[in-house]
């Protein structure tokens, strides 16, 4: 294993440094592990928290900051953070106006953030839980229990994120945050599998000529193990899988992430990304508004996810509202 | 070789227009292999064209918008652009007050610019060439006489770039991408070596325990093959050649640049910031602003490149105008 790390035991503790030291608008609580705005969160403004395992950046700590996140809980690498941090995270950026956990489908995390949602209920904070279950590819999974949430967190965030900054209520915010997720489909395509630090090799294995359909960003098992296609082909086999459990229909408009899992060249992803549009106008849907590039990743993997949202007027409004984050930024 | 590619013949046509479907800021000439503003250069801006070998995007495709380039001329991967190119590139963004060729210093993009400015004067056009130079691992290399140009071409599109939307003139804009240049200095560490999909198979080959120190970014060798260490001490080394040939004072202010090549994760760049910040802190240099991702890579290759930036408060007022492009984006 060769990885510029110092310690398999301290990934997450020095990458938090460098976080600290290369965004300004961040708080980084080394101790509590949350990541928060610099500036407290505004009086009456309804707080998002977020978190999951960490080897997914920029998820979620490069989407705190105005617009987006109040506050990231990043655990050990591929494993959930605990109840205390989610907790301490509540209880700084809480405003007054209750606080969104947004927690992708894993057990770990689903059980966590309860836990910790009942903690600070007990201590008088109002509470919603959005859980994002986006990955058509597999129902159940090496570590959930129905589907697993992947690319589609970002459009949560974002989307959530700027309902809260123009003073959405809690009930507001949460509800937007399922029905942006309900709105969501995804599918990812692994060339390699990726390795922990302590693990130290693969994950699993995956031949020279082989691709995982379906994968996790975990590398759980996806839908099968293929030989490697032109990238024509991949993308076809995936937005057929998205688009049979979400038909679209011409005129529908949508938001596109192409998602490099780590170790994709950006001019793959911009392949990938033509695919997809080629097949998304050949059925009358318009791209409204897109993103390519790395964004919820899975470690060195290489491979891409694609998720799709189908957006309307006011989700792309609030799609296109201000953001400052150190992964997402525009308006600003 | 496992790529998210149709065919090796086709990757840049292909990444092409995929850069064209996600982009409407942009204008793709699929044709010549220009990439422009969609919107035409503002009469009496100076134009900066800049180009090179494709595999280490977001370089320069993803540079081009207002307060950067105003067009980029990808090659094919690898192999610089044509002086054709660069030509038409040129005749399509000139405004009235010239152009500005921003060159990487490799020998066959230095020739093929050279080429290309002659035709350009040919036709009338006033047209001035600054040299991107500023890799210290190595003097000469593989395709280099002279030191090679890599993260620093970054400082000089975005700084240059803003001054020539503020309507300094060419020969303001070009001696100011040369002042950046020279205040300038990079160091990269590979971890693996990258593979082409025209080859098919990496570039080099690196033992599983080694990495290539100074590495330039189509894979040439750098200073040493030395064995794997921790992030700390590789980037003590690296900080160390950079400072040797550029020393810094305390008080002095530096932009700081951590650049993935492609390969590696983020939380591994987060990492490595945090060493470059405390080095930097122990000799009371501050770091005015930084980056941390992948904005020069080398298709697939796992490692880092570090850059810095001697600033003044002109440099860095220039850095921090707005800027909108598919990969750097603020302030708008």
């Amino acid at each position: 294993m060769k990885k510029l790390i110092n310690s398999p035991d301290d990934v997450v503790a020095d990458a938090l440094a460098g976080i600290a030291a290369a965004h300004p608008g961040l708080s980084v609580d080394a101790k509590e592990r949350v990541i928060t705005r610099a500036a407290q969160t505004r009086v009456g403004k309804v707080a998002l928290v977020s978190g999951g395992g960490s080897g997914h950046e920029p998820l979620h700590g490069g989407f705190v900051g105005p617009g987006m996140l109040d506050a990231a809980c990043p655990g050990e690498v591929f494993t959930s953070p605990v109840p205390g941090q989610m907790l301490a995270a509540a209880r700084v950026v809480e405003a007054g106006a209750g606080v969104v956990f947004v927690v992708k489908n894993y057990t770990g995390d689903v059980l966590n953030f309860r836990m910790a949602a009942e903690l600070a209920e007990d201590e008088g904070l109002a509470v919603e839980t959005v859980l994002v279950d986006d990955d058509v590819a597999v129902q159940d999974s090496t570590w959930t229990a129905g589907r697993r949430g992947t690319g589609a967190t970002l459009f949560v965030e974002k989307i959530a994120g700027a309902a809260a900054e123009r003073g959405a209520s809690l009930t507001e915010v949460a509800a937007l945050g399922r029905r942006v997720n309900a709105a969501s489909r995804s599918f990812a395509v692994a060339l390699t599998s990726c390795t922990t630090p302590a693990a130290g090799r693969p994950g699993f294995d995956l031949p020279e000529d082989e691709i995982e359909v379906g994968v996790g960003i975990h590398g759980e098992p996806g839908r099968s193990r293929e030989k490697i296609r032109p990238a024509r082909e991949i993308v076809a086999s995936a937005m057929a899988a998205i688009l049979a459990d979400r038909p679209m229909e011409p005129g529908d408009e949508v938001i596109v992430l192409v998602n490099g899992l780590g170790g994709t060249p950006l001019l793959e992803l911009y392949i990938v990304f033509g695919e997809v549009a080629s097949l998304l106008a050949a059925r009358g849907v318009r791209i409204a508004r897109s993103l390519v590039g790395d964004y919820v990743t899975s470690l060195d993997m290489a491979g891409v996810s694609i998720s799709l949202c189908r957006a309307d007027a006011e989700l792309l409004a609030l799609w296109d509202a201000p953001v400052n984050t150190p992964a997402l930024r525009w308006g600003v």
